[in-house]
C-alpha cells in the first residue's frame, strides 16, 4: 500500500496562506482567463489558435479546478468528523457526460456561457465534444449514477467504488441495417474529469495456494498468491447541486504490480516476460457487455474481485487510520452491494478479519453481518448468479474454504430452526450440488447482508413469492424495497433547460431542483391554459431538436405535428420491442388499406426505437435489423407519408437519452409483467412530461397509483395473469391481427425472409414466451387510445403535465433518503458554507 | 490521419491579447504561486500538505508551462520560415532526467530554488524525485539526447522521433550478486515532460497483401495490410541555453486503431476481439534490452517500422502543407538515421512516392537519394543488422518488393562500373543469399543514403577497410566521419554545479557553456596552484556525495584519500570489465603478500564498476557476480581495509552517470582496441577533469591527440597490431601474473568455482579473443602510472585541469556543426529574442 502522507510542517503555513488568495472566482473574466490558461498550458494549443474540442478541454479543466477544490474540502471535513460512511460497491457506473452536469450543481452554467461567448465559442456546442463514460449497460448502471447525485446533494458522506474499465460499453454502429460493436475508446482523448491517484494503489492477489501458520500459538491460513496485480486509484468528482459537498467516485485501473514476482525475471527471456505482465491490464479493459450472460467467465471474476479487494484495503485503511480496533466497523461503514456483482466482498472482508487481523471467526463474522446491505435487480431464480467451484478454487482458493465455513455455520443455524428439511436446505445452502457445483452468489449475499432490498414493490413481491421464498420465509425482517428512482438534475434541469425555467415560473422558486416535493404543486395548474400552452412551446422545441437529430443520423425528415413514440432501451424480448413493431407493422397495414378520406383522421406518429443489442443474443440482433427493414419499406412509401414513420437511433447512451426523452409525447415501456425488475426509463420520461403507454410492470404499477390510470395508457395481462396465460398459450389461438403481422415478416414482405424465419418461430402459438400474441389486442387498443387522446390537446397537455407533478416520488433523492434511513444508517454531514 | 486545424478566426483575437499578460514571469513569487497552483489543481493535492515528490510533480509543471510558450514560439517561428529541417530518426533517446536540464537550460535555477526554499522545500531533494526516461541501452542513446540538447541550443531546425516505449530499459536489481531484471515502470507516475497529441496520430499498417490496380492508365501496387494500429504522437520539448528556441522530440505510442476493421467486429465474442485488439499496444511496450541480438524478432520489426511510419507521415503531412509538389523535398528535408534501426524509412518513403504520390522510379529513386543521411556505430561487418526475408515478406511484403527492385538497380549500376565481378556483387547484395534468406538492412542503408558517417576517426577508418570497403571503393567520397561528442550543459553545467561555477571564475565567463573553445582558456592557468587547489575541493566534494550514495547503495563506507577508480558501462567482454575485476584482484593478491612497511606506501583505490548485462547474455551477468564476489572478499579482509575497496554500483543510469563521473579520480576505457567504435563515456570523465586510462580505441585516439599521452595513461595493443594477436594468441603463453589471478578464480578463491568456471574458460590461451592476457602486463603498468602520478597532487591536478580545458573538441555542439555543415546542409533558425 502506497498512499502518501503530507510531508510538510504547519510552520510554513503562513506564507502559503498569504500566497493563494481562497477559492477561484466564477465571474466571466476570471473564467476566461482560467480557460485560456488552459489552452496554453494544459491543452498546450498555440494562443490564439484553438479549435471546439480544444475550447471543451480547457474549459473542463477550469470545471475540474473548481470541483477539485470542493473535493478536497468535502473529504477534509468528513475526515473531521467521522460519521458513518456508506460505500456503494458497483461494477457498472453509467455517468454520461460530465460537463454539463458540473457546470449546473456548481451553480456556474451562465457564467461559463457568457466568457465563452465572448471568447467566440457557444456553450452549447463545446457540450456536445464531450464523450459519454459509458462504464455501464443500462438500467443497473445509470441507477447507481443517479444515487451518487442524490448522495452529493443530500450531503450524505458517502464513497463510490467501481471499475475503470479501458474501454466501456460498446459503441453500435448500423451497417445494413445490421448491428455491429466497436469498442469505445472513450479514455483515448484524455478524460478532465477524473483525478489520478498514482500513490493510492494496492496489491491485489490471484491464484496460488494456502497454507497454515502458527501466530501466536493459533493456527492461522496464509494465502501465498499465483499473481499480483496492481490497483490504481482514479477520483470522479461528484458535485452536489446547492451545496458546497462534492463526494468521491474512486475507480480502479489494473496495472502490473512491480517487484512481486522478482524470481521470474532471471530467465533472460526479459521480453517475454514482459509481454506477459502487460497482461495484468487486461483486467480492467474491458465492460461485459450483457449483464447476465458471463456465468463461468474467468476474466469476469477476477474483475470482480480485483475491484473488491482493492475498494476493502482502501476502505480499512481508511477505517483504521482513525480507529485501533474494529470495535467501531459496524457503526462507520456501510458497505451497499449493487446486486451481486461485488458480493466477494463478504468473504473478503471475513478474510480479512480472520487471516489478517486475526479477530477469529466469532469477532469476524458479527462484524460482517453488520455492515453489509444487498440490492438485487433479479426477478428470476434461474437468473441469479453463480460460480462454478473449480473456477472459484483456481482464482480464489482461501476464499473458496471460508465460503465453505460460511455455509457450513449457516446450515447448522438452519437445521436448528426448520428442522431436517434437506430438500429446502439444499434448495437454501449457498454450494449448489450437481455434475457441476456451483457457488450460489446471492444466497451468499443474502446470508451475510443484513437487508436485502428490492427496487420496486412489485419487485419486492417477486422476492418474497419466486426469487427468495426460503429465505423471506426465515428472515421476514431482512426483506426491504426501495423503489428506484432518477435525478431530476440531471434528467431536467441538464438536459431540458426549457422545461426547467418553465416548471421554476410557474412554481416561483427552483427549490424544487434539491427538493422535489415542490413538483407536486404543478398541479393546481395543470388546467391552466397560459400553462399548458407554454408547455406545449417547450415540447416543440424539444421535438425540434431531436427531429433535427433523426434527419442527421438516419436522413428521415419527420413531421413535428406527429405525436413522437418513443421506445430506447436495452434490445431484449422481454423487454418487448418486437411488440411494437408488429405494432408499427399493424398501423402500417392498416393506413395501406385504409380510404383517402379515413388517411385524413388518422393521427401521425413518428415511431422511434433505440437501444443496443448484447452482442452474443442473436434474436435481439435480428429485432434490430427487423426494424430497419420495416422502416425501410414504411418510409419509401408515398401512400404513407407523413402520417407513419420509424425511425432506429442507433448507439443509445446516456447522452441520446438527454436528447431523446424530452423530445418525445409518447414512451413505450412494455415488458411481459413480471420482467422488469423497477425501470427508470420510465420515471425519466414521466419527468419530461411524456405520457406512458406501459403494462403494469415493475415500478410502472406505483406510477399509476401516483398519477392515476387515467392520465397513462395501461394495457396488457398483470404480473399474477402471466403463469395461467403461459400455461394456455398453446391452446389459446392469437388474435387475427396478431397473426396477419407475423404472417407478413414471415412471408418476406420486408425481405430477409430467411433471417426472421427464428424471429417469427420465437412467438408462434405454443412458444411465445413473452405473450406478445396474447397482450396484441390490448396493446392496440391502448395504441388507439393513446391517438384518440392526443388529438385532444388541452386533454394531452393536462396529462402531460400531471406527470411530470406526479414524477417527484420517482426521484433518486426520495430512494436515497429512504436506503439511508431504514437500510444504511447514515447521517447527512455538510460542509460549512 | 488527424491534425486539428485552428478553428478560431482572428477577429476575437483582441480579447485574448487583452487577457493573456504575456509570458509567465519567473520572479521567486510568481514561481511560488505557479507551484501552489499546481499542486491545488494539477497534482490535485490538499492545500497546505502536499510531500517532496508532489512539490517536485508541481515545480515540474511549472517548468513544463514555460517550455510550452518557447516551444509554441519555436515551431511557429520555424513554420514561418520554413528553412530546410533536420529529422534526426532514431531508435533510442537516452534522455535521462528532465528538470534540471530543463531550469538550466531556460536559466531559472535560481529562482526556483529560492522560490522552494521560502516554501520549505529543498531543490536538490525535489530534483531526486525524478526517475529517469531510459529509453536507451547506452551510448547510442545517449548520443542522441546530447546531439539534440546541441541542436537545440545551436538554433537548429531539427526535430527528433523515436519511440515511446511504456517500458524503458530494464531496472537492475543485484540479489545475491547477481543481476535480475525487473521492467522500469518510467511512466507509472506521470511524466509531466511530454505533451499527448491525441489528435496528432496516424494509422500503420502491417502484414496483407499487394494488389496492382490501374491509376490513369497506369498500373499501380496497392497494399492491403492486415493489421492497422494507430501512431499517437507524444511530444517532448527540448529546450536550448542561452537562447529561446526549444526543439521537440516527437516520440509515437501504439493504440489500437478505432474503425479499420469493422468486420471482424459481428462475430459476437466481443470481450475476446476487443482482448486481442489490445495486443496492437505491445508494438511501443519495451525498449529491447540488447542492441546486438534481436535478428529476426518480428516484434522489432513491428517497432522499427511503426516509429519510421508514423513519423514519415507526420513529416510529409508538414512538408505538403507547405508545398504543392515534391519538387522542394530535398532542399526542405535532411532524414538522418542513427544506424541501420529506421532504415526501413528508405524504402517506407519510396513506397509513400511511388503507390500514394505516384511520383514514378525514376523521379521518386531520385528524392529518396538526396535527403538521407545514416550513421553506423558498428565496427565489425558480422554485427550489421540482418533481417530475414519471409519475416519481411510476411510484415511488410510491399516493402520487399520495392528493396528487390531497388537492389536490382543497384546491381545493374554495379556492373556497369565494375564489370561482372559477382563475387564482388554478392558481397554488397542488398539481399543476401543462402539457407535463409536475408535482407541486409546496413548494405540498403548505405545505397539509399548520400552520406555515411562513421562515429570518430579511428572508426572511420575501420569502416573503410573492414565494415564497408567494397562500398568505400565504389564511393569514396560518400564516406565521412564526425566524432561524437557530449553536451557540456548536461555533463559539467547540471551534473557538476561547483566546476561548472569554478570553470566560470577562472575564465571570467561562463560563455564556454553556449561555446566550448573558451574552455581550452583553462590550460593558461593549469600550473596555478590557486586553481589547482580550489580544483582539489571541488573534487572533494563531489568524491563525497558519491562516497555517501555508495554507502547507501552497498553498505560500504569508503575514504575520500583513496584513487576513485571507476569503470561505468555496459557489460560486455569487448569493454572488458573482467580485465578490469582480474586488474584489482592482482591488487589484492601483492597487498595480501607484502610485508606491512610496504604496505604503507600503496595507493589506496576505491574501484568502482557499474553497468547493466544483456538479460540474455550469461558471460556477461558472470562478470557481474565476480565483481561481488571479488568484493565480497576484498572488502571484508581486515588485512587490506582502505588500501583497497571494490564496489559494484547497481542500476547505472543517466542520473547515476551524473552523480559518479564528476566523483571520480580516474576512469577506464579499456575495450580491445577495435571494438569500440567511439565511446562517449570517456567524454564526460574528460570534462569532469578525471584522468583515463585507456586502450587506444575509438575516440581515444583523438582525445591523445588533444591534450597528450602525457597527460593519459594509455596501454594496450594498437588496432592494427589486434590482428596478429589474434593469430599468435593459441602460441604465446600469457603473463604468469594473468595466470595467477586466473587460476585464483578457477580455484574457488571467490566461491562459485563452478559457475565461474565457463568464464575462466572464455579467456583461457588460444580462445582469448579479447586479449586480455596479451594486454594484461601493460595494464598493469597503466596502473601503477597512474598510482605514482596520483601521489603527486600538483601534477595530478594539472593533468586534470588539462584534461577539461582539452574536452572541448569532445563537445556534442562540435559534432552538430559538423552535421549541419557537411552532412545535413542545414542553418540555424533563431528566434527572435
Ligand atoms: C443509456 C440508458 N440505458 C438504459 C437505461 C434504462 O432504461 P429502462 O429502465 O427503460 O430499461 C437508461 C435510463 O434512462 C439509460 O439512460
Ligand atoms: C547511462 C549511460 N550508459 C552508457 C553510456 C555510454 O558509455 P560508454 O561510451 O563509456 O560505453 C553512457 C554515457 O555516458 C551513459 O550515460
Amino acid at each position: 500500500v502506497v498512499v502518501r502522507k503530507a510531508g510538510f510542517s504547519g510552520t510554513k503555513n503562513e506564507r502559503m496562506f498569504e500566497l493563494m488568495d481562497g477559492f477561484l472566482k466564477n465571474d466571466p473574466v476570471s473564467l476566461q482567463k482560467d480557460i485560456l490558461h488552459h489552452v496554453e498550458y494544459t491543452v498546450a494549443r498555440s494562443r490564439f489558435s484553438f479549435d471546439d474540442f480544444e475550447a471543451y478541454q480547457a474549459l473542463s479543466h477550469s470545471v475540474r479546478d473548481r470541483l477539485i477544490e470542493r473535493w478536497h474540502d468535502t473529504q477534509q471535513h468528513f475526515k473531521k468528523k467521522d460519521p458513518k460512511r456508506l460505500y456503494f460497491l458497483s461494477l457498472e457506473f453509467l455517468m454520461g457526460r460530465s460537463l454539463s452536469n458540473s457546470v449546473i450543481n456548481l451553480g456556474i452554467k451562465d457564467q461559463c456561457a457568457e466568457a465563452l461567448s465572448q471568447l467566440g465559442f457557444e456553450y452549447e456546442v463545446l457540450a456536445e465534444q464531450e464523450g459519454d463514460a459509458a462504464l455501464g449497460n443500462g438500467g443497473l448502471a445509470r441507477l447507481s449514477a443517479c444515487q451518487m447525485d442524490s448522495l452529493a446533494t443530500l450531503d450524505f458522506p458517502a464513497w463510490g467504488y467501481g471499475l475503470r474499465y479501458q474501454y466501456g460499453l460498446f459503441r453500435q454502429i448500423i451497417i445494413d441495417g445490421f448491428q455491429h460493436e466497436q469498442p469505445d475508446y472513450w479514455l483515448n482523448f484524455g478524460n478532465p474529469w477524473e483525478i489520478e491517484r498514482v500513490h493510492v494503489s494496492y496489491p491485489v492477489k490471484f491464484y496460488g495456494t494456502v497454507k497454515e501458520e502458527i501466530v501466536n500459538g493459533k493456527t492461522s491460513k496464509v494465502w501465498i498468491p499465483g499473481e499480483t496485480v496492481e490497483a490504481v486509484a482514479y477520483d470522479n468528482p461528484i458535485p452536489g447541486y446547492g451545496t458546497r459537498n462534492t463526494i468521491n467516485l474512486r475507480l480502479w485501473a489494473a496495472k502490473p504490480s512491480e517487484g512481486h514476482d522478482i524470481e521470474s525475471y532471471n530467465t533472460g527471456d526479459y521480453i517475454n516476460n514482459i509481454v506477459n505482465r502487460q497482461k495484468a491490464e487486461i483486467i480492467s479493459n474491458v465492460l461485459y457487455p450483457d449483464d447476465r450472460s458471463y456465468q463461468g467467465k474467468e476474466l469476469r471474476l477476477k474483475q470482480q474481485y480485483f475491484f473488491v479487494s482493492a475498494s476493502l484495503q482502501d476502505i480499512i485503511r481508511r477505517f483504521k487510520d482513525v480507529h485501533g480496533n474494529f470495535d467501531e466497523f459496524p457503526n462507520k461503514v456501510a458497505l451497499q452491494l449493487n446486486d451481486t456483482h461485488p458480493s466477494i466482498s463478504v468473504v473478503e472482508l471475513m478474510r480479512i478479519l480472520l487471516d489478517e487481523e486475526h479477530l477469529g471467526w466469532k469477532k469476524a463474522w458479527n462484524i460482517v453481518r453488520q455492515v453489509f446491505t444487498f440490492t438485487t435487480h433479479t426477478v428470476l431464480p434461474q437468473a441469479l448468479e453463480k460460480v462454478p467451484v473449480d473456477l472459484f478454487e483456481s482464482v480464489l482458493p482461501r476464499h473458496l474454504e471460508i465460503i465453505y465455513d460460511i455455509n457450513f455455520a449457516f446450515m447448522e443455524e438452519l437445521k436448528k430452526k426448520i428442522g431436517q428439511d434437506y430438500v429446502r436446505m439444499s434448495r437454501m445452502s449457498i454450494v449448489e450440488e450437481g455434475a457441476v457445483k456451483n457457488i450460489r452468489v446471492a444466497n451468499l449475499s443474502v446470508v451475510c447482508s443484513h437487508t436485502v432490498n428490492g427496487v420496486s414493490r412489485a419487485h419486492s413481491e417477486l422476492l418474497k413469492t419466486r426469487v427468495f421464498t426460503d429465505f423471506y420465509e426465515l428472515w421476514p425482517a431482512k426483506f426491504q424495497y426501495k423503489t428506484n428512482g432518477v435525478t431530476q438534475r440531471r434528467w431536467i434541469v441538464v438536459s431540458n433547460p426549457s422545461l426547467c425555467a418553465l416548471i421554476s415560473k410557474w412554481l416561483g422558486t427552483d427549490s424544487w431542483i434539491r427538493n422535489v416535493d415542490y413538483l407536486t404543486r404543478l398541479k393546481e395548474h395543470a388546467s391552466n391554459p397560459d400553462l399548458q400552452h407554454e408547455w406545449r412551446m417547450v415540447k416543440k422545441i424539444n421535438k425540434m431538436r431531436l427531429a433535427e437529430y433523426i434527419e442527421t443520423m438516419s436522413g428521415v425528415k419527420v413531421s413535428l405535428d406527429a405525436m413522437f413514440d418513443v421506445q430506447v432501451k436495452r434490445i431484449h424480448e422481454y423487454k418487448r420491442q418486437l411488440l411494437n413493431i408488429l405494432g408499427v407493422i399493424h398501423r402500417y397495414d392498416c393506413i395501406k388499406n385504409m380510404e383517402e378520406s379515413d388517411r385524413r383522421k388518422v393521427v401521425p406518429r413518428v415511431c422511434i426505437i433505440g437501444g443496443k443489442a448484447p452482442p452474443g443474443y442473436e434474436i435481439a440482433k435480428k429485432i434490430i435489423k427487423l426494424c430497419h427493414a420495416v422502416a425501410e419499406t414504411i418510409n419509401n412509401d408515398e401512400d404513407v407519408g407523413d402520417l407513419l414513420k420509424l425511425v432506429f437511433i442507433p448507439d443509445y447512451n446516456v447522452s441520446v437519452a438527454e436528447l431523446v426523452i424530452p423530445g418525445s409525447d409518447l414512451s413505450q415501456h412494455i415488458s411481459t409483467a413480471g420482467h422488469e425488475a423497477s425501470g427508470t426509463g420510465s420515471m425519466k420520461f414521466l419527468m419530461n412530461g411524456c405520457l406512458l403507454l406501459a403494462t403494469p410492470d415493475g415500478s410502472t404499477n406505483e406510477i399509476i397509483e401516483e398519477i392515476g390510470a387515467e392520465n397513462m395508457f395501461i394495457f396488457g395481462a398483470k404480473i399474477n395473469e402471466v403463469p395461467a396465460l403461459r400455461e394456455q398459450e398453446s391452446t389459446v389461438k392469437s388474435p387475427i391481427q396478431f397473426a396477419r403481422v407475423v404472417r407478413m415478416v414471415k412471408d418476406g414482405y420486408f425481405g430477409y425472409k430467411d433471417y426472421f424465419k427464428s424471429l417469427c418461430d420465437s412467438i408462434e402459438n405454443g412458444k411465445d414466451f413473452y405473450l406478445l400474441g396474447s397482450d396484441f389486442t390490448s396493446y392496440l387498443e391502448a395504441q388507439e387510445a393513446a391517438d384518440v387522446a392526443y388529438v385532444d390537446k388541452e386533454k394531452w397537455s393536462k396529462m402531460s403535465i400531471l406527470c411530470t407533478a406526479g414524477s417527484g416520488r420517482f426521484s433518486s433523492d426520495r430512494t436515497i433518503e429512504d436506503y439511508a434511513e431504514k437500510t444504511w444508517g447514515i447521517q447527512p454531514c455538510k460542509l460549512p458554507s
